[in-house]
Order: C-alpha cells, then sequence, then structure tokens
C-alpha cells in the first residue's frame, strides 16, 4: 500500500426522486460533504409553463434542505397554491401544480440559464441558497426524456406520471437524447476519484430513475469497471414498491414482482444488493445472481430509519471493500 | 346625410396605467362593448424574470375587471407574495415586485405567446377570461421600450420608474424600437371606423404613457387628420399629478408644471382639453392653443367619479362634433 494513497472514503448516490432522496437524507446526516455526492436522474425534466422543471434534482434539493412537503411527497412544506388557482382562472394548464414557493425555484433556474449556467452550475447555485451542503449533481447537462411505450402510445414522462396517473399499461421505455447526452463531467469525476468508497443506488424506480442514468455513454461500463463495489437498495418490498408504479411496471413487463425482479435486473453491473428484512427468504436466490446481500429494513419512516438504513448500506460497502481486497 | 350613414358613436380611450384606467373604467360603465376601445401603452412592457411583463395593459385589464389592488395602485387585489419571499431566498431579483396570482397572467402570457399569439391576440384570451367584455388592445404587437435619459445615464423605464423609484433627473425620452414598430391593425382600424365619435386620451403620463403611443407610424398624423375630435383629460391638477412622476418630469423638462404645459404639449394633434375644475383660471390661456375646453373634476376617487368623468368627456366630445358640423 502506498504511504500517501487516498483513504476510500467517498460515497456516490444515484438517487431517483422520494425514495432515493430519503436514502440521500440518511447518508448525508452521517457522512460530511466532501465524502458524499448524489447524482440525481434528468430523464422526467421538462419545460412546463416555459419553465425548466427538474423533479428529481428539486426533490433530491427540498428533502436535503428538509424543505420537502412529506405530506404530499413533492413539492416544498407549507406551500401555497395562489398562482396555480389563478392560472386556472386564465385556462391555463393545471394537471402539473406548482406551488408558490416552488415556481421561485423554477423561475430562478430560468433566469440562471439565461445567464448561461449549465444545470450543474444552476443546481449548484440552488443548493447553496437553501443551504444544501453536499454536492448534488444532475447526471447529464444534455437533454434526456424518458419516454414510456404504453398501450395508450408513446407518452412523455410527467404525462405518463401526473397526467394519466401512471394508469397506461406499460410496454417499454425510450429515453429520447440518450445517444447525444454526456454524463455530467462531474458525475464521471467521481466515478473516477481515487477516493471512492462506494456507489450506492438509491431506492427509486429502477426503469425511469436508474436506468436513464445508467444508461448514460459509458456509465455501466464505469460500473461495472470500476474497483469501488456499487450496491443497489431494493426499492420493492413484499412485492411492493414504497411509492410509485415500480411494481405496476414490473408486472407489465413480466418481470418477477420482487426484489429478486429488481436485483436481476441490476445484476451485470451492481456488486451487492441490500434486501428489506421482510423480504430475507429471497436472500439465496439473489446470492445466486452473483451478488452480495445484505437485508435490513429500508422502509423509511423516520429520519433515524434513513440514516439507519445509510449506516447499514456504507457499512456494506466497507465490508465489501474488505472482502474484494482479500 | 347618407340614409344609412353609421351613428358616430364609438369611442376610443388611449391610457397608460393607473390614471388611465380609471377613466376606461368610468367610460366602460357608461358605454356598452361595442362603442368603447381601449388602447394600451405597451412601451412600459419588459421581459423580467424571463416572463413578459405588460404593466399598462394589465392594469388596464386589472382595473375594468375590477379586481385590482386598489392599496398598492397596481397588481391585483388581495394579492400574496409567497413566490417573491422564496425567490429573495435563492437570491433573484426582487426590485419588481410580482404577487403569486399576478404571475399567473405573465406565465399564461408567456404559454400563448409560445403557441404564436400576438400580444393582441394573448392580450383579447386574458381579458376574455377574466371577464373583461370591451376590447382592449396593446398600442402595438411590435416591440416599443421607453428609455429614460436622465443625469445617471440611459435606464429602461422600468429601472427608472420601480428600482430607481423616478429619483434620477430625467432630460428626454427615447422609445426604442419605435421606427420598426407599427400600431396593432385593430387599433389602426379603430380610428379610421366610420363610427369614430371621439378619440379620448386618458390622464396618464403625457411622456411615456401617452407620447409612446402617439409617436406610433401614422398615429400622430390620423389624429390629426380624422374628423372625429380628439379630447384629452389633463393628468395635472393644481400643478401636481394624482400620482407619478408626471410633474417631475414636467419641471426637469423646463416645461410650465400645470395643466396649460400638457395642453401646450399636445396641443397640435388635440381638439378639445379637460381641464380639472380647480384650475379653471387656466381655462382662457389653453383656449388661446386653439382648443376647446371643459372643466369638471378630474380627481377620481370614487366609481362614481369616474362614470362622472367618462360623461363629461363623452358629452363634450358630442358637443363638439356637433359644432364640427356647423
Amino acid at each position: 500500500m502506498m504511504a500517501n494513497a487516498p483513504e476510500k472514503n467517498k460515497i456516490v448516490a444515484l438517487s431517483g426522486g422520494v425514495g432515493g432522496a430519503k436514502l440521500a437524507l440518511g447518508l448525508s446526516r452521517i457522512l460530511p460533504s466532501d465524502q458524499l455526492t448524489i447524482v440525481a436522474n434528468t430523464a422526467d425534466d421538462f419545460e412546463h409553463l416555459g419553465l425548466p422543471i427538474s423533479p428529481d434534482l428539486d426533490t433530491v434539493m427540498y428533502t436535503l434542505a428538509e424543505l420537502n412537503n412529506r405530506e404530499l411527497g413533492w413539492g416544498l412544506e407549507g406551500e401555497s397554491w395562489h398562482c396555480m388557482s389563478a392560472l386556472e382562472r386564465l385556462g391555463g394548464e393545471n394537471w402539473f401544480r406548482l406551488g408558490d414557493r416552488d415556481l421561485a425555484t423554477h423561475i430562478q433556474r430560468s433566469v440562471l440559464f439565461k445567464e448561461g449556467c449549465s444545470l450543474t452550475e444552476a443546481t449548484a447555485y440552488l443548493c447553496n441558497r437553501v443551504g444544501v451542503k453536499h454536492p448534488v449533481l444532475p447526471m447529464s447537462d444534455d437533454a434526456v426524456r424518458t419516454m414510456l411505450i404504453t398501450d395508450q402510445g408513446e407518452l412523455a414522462f410527467q404525462h405518463y406520471f401526473v397526467r394519466e396517473q401512471c394508469k397506461p399499461v406499460v410496454k417499454g421505455f425510450r429515453f429520447s437524447g440518450i445517444d447525444q447526452a454526456n454524463p455530467s463531467e462531474e458525475f464521471l469525476a467521481s466515478l473516477h476519484d481515487p477516493a471512492l468508497a462506494a456507489v450506492v443506488i438509491c431506492p427509486s424506480n429502477p426503469f425511469v430513475s436508474v436506468e436513464p442514468i445508467i444508461s448514460l455513454r459509458g456509465v455501466r461500463e464505469t460500473l461495472q469497471q470500476i474497483s469501488a463495489p456499487v450496491i443497489a437498495v431494493s426499492p420493492i418490498v413484499k412485492g411492493e414498491a414504497i411509492k410509485g408504479p415500480t411494481a405496476k411496471m414490473m408486472a407489465e413487463l413480466s418481470m418477477p414482482t420482487n426484489a429478486y425482479g429488481v436485483a436481476q435486473y441490476y445484476a451485470d453491473w451492481i456488486d451487492g444488493f441490500v434486501l428489506d428484512e421482510q423480504d430475507a427468504d429471497s436472500r439465496a436466490q439473489i446470492v445466486d445472481l452473483g451478488l452480495q446481500v445484505t437485508t435490513h429494513n429500508t422502509v423509511m419512516r423516520s429520519l433515524q430509519d434513513r440514516m439507519d438504513l445509510a449506516e447499514v448500506v456504507i457499512d456494506f460497502a466497507y465490508a465489501m471493500k474488505e472482502n474484494t481486497s482479500l
């Protein structure tokens, strides 16, 4: 071992919206800001009412700032809706609800874009203003847009997710723009950091939150090649997603609707899997995929739950590192 | 007289913001929607926070819809400011305050623009949604921007008016874009309507509200040529403006700071002048400019005041028509 080799103590967490952000918050409470980078999916991003909306980035930002609306599961706490009400009166689109305070985020992001900022720079600016200390990165500064291939034709993500309330039957996905998009420099640098201890795949939707990030040029290959372990936390407990359409999508795609189905989906680029303790009976099956497995409570109701799970994930990563070096 | 000659019963009112909108409201309460067209100045318009803002059009629209904030003198009644507060937290620009409900107007206008609407079309749409029955027209669909030449250099209108609170000393005006701009087709058509009975210049700032409209290609000449009388209502009472920097500007431009100064400024393209009764001693001087003059209370505190003044203006116009035909 070289005397000056850096201590491998940095975690990169890949996250979608709500579920992923819960674990990101837990990680942020036990790791200092120079040891945790959160990379968020931006394939849900879209322009709405002329404003640039980044739902997953904002959910992560609001959650880390502890400004998130826990009742709604999205947006800001103590939000008001006067602009939306007035917009309805004016016949404006109201299927995607933007609160008065949340609007300021999108307006300021649009101003930053006009000033020439990238999404990475705009996100850093906004996070700084709301007191988020840990780096939050968009997966890419290029536009990638998830399209759902459904029984009602191809739908843009927010149209499927919000306007159609996930009702259409999903047959597949298309990430529009993915071939032209590059992962952000900062994201790539974080994966190649010599101090990288682990990459954590937060409990997010495998198809529309995690897959777009992994599909960016070179990311899947990098995760396969790096020595740091890649650990996914199951977004499915007892065959159901805590929130969102993951289980419904898995059924529609004729996949096993359980944690094993997720582990199998990720198997060729992850090293470890964190299974909910209620699903412990799937452990052997997942180990058979060639993955290391640990079990814990993954249903994060309290802040303590989030921190406990974060700790388990980190301990698991360090145990795997030691294994690897044996 | 031809048997089928249309009755001359249509009024076109040219207006800036608050003061002009008061008289426009009075006119709208005594004239049906097919006998009154209100044309608003758009040289105060600007893009702010990425949104298209049309202060005078909106003041007229909100006033006619009786949604205007009487306390503030601008914006909507019962307004809230949650977005602005959140924007301040994000370090956004806060010198031009946009209320939560007012924001919806600008957002929906931006959506309408993206759909290909002109400002004329967007204004008609918005007015219809808030129940304004009388046509409200922007002076032009082309961008004209008032620049103030001041002792602090050239300032865009809202920077002078709102950010600098009218403090800089005004040396002159420049209407950026005026040479490329055309009056809107609907505005021109209203001036050439055979049923036109009178053009009313509402009590608005002569330099930054009325002058841009008059300076549009062909408008001044049209007002000089049409047979319908052009009648201006004094925006100055006892040497002071009811609201805004008119008197301050007149002093800085070394003009007589009184109603006579305004009448003189308009004299070559108006026919009649409505003087406040408190300024009756200026009547002879204004008559000497070649104008017909009537006096009335022009300080519109109540709705009844607005309607009374509107009635006086219309009666004055009809009396002038009769004079002209003698």
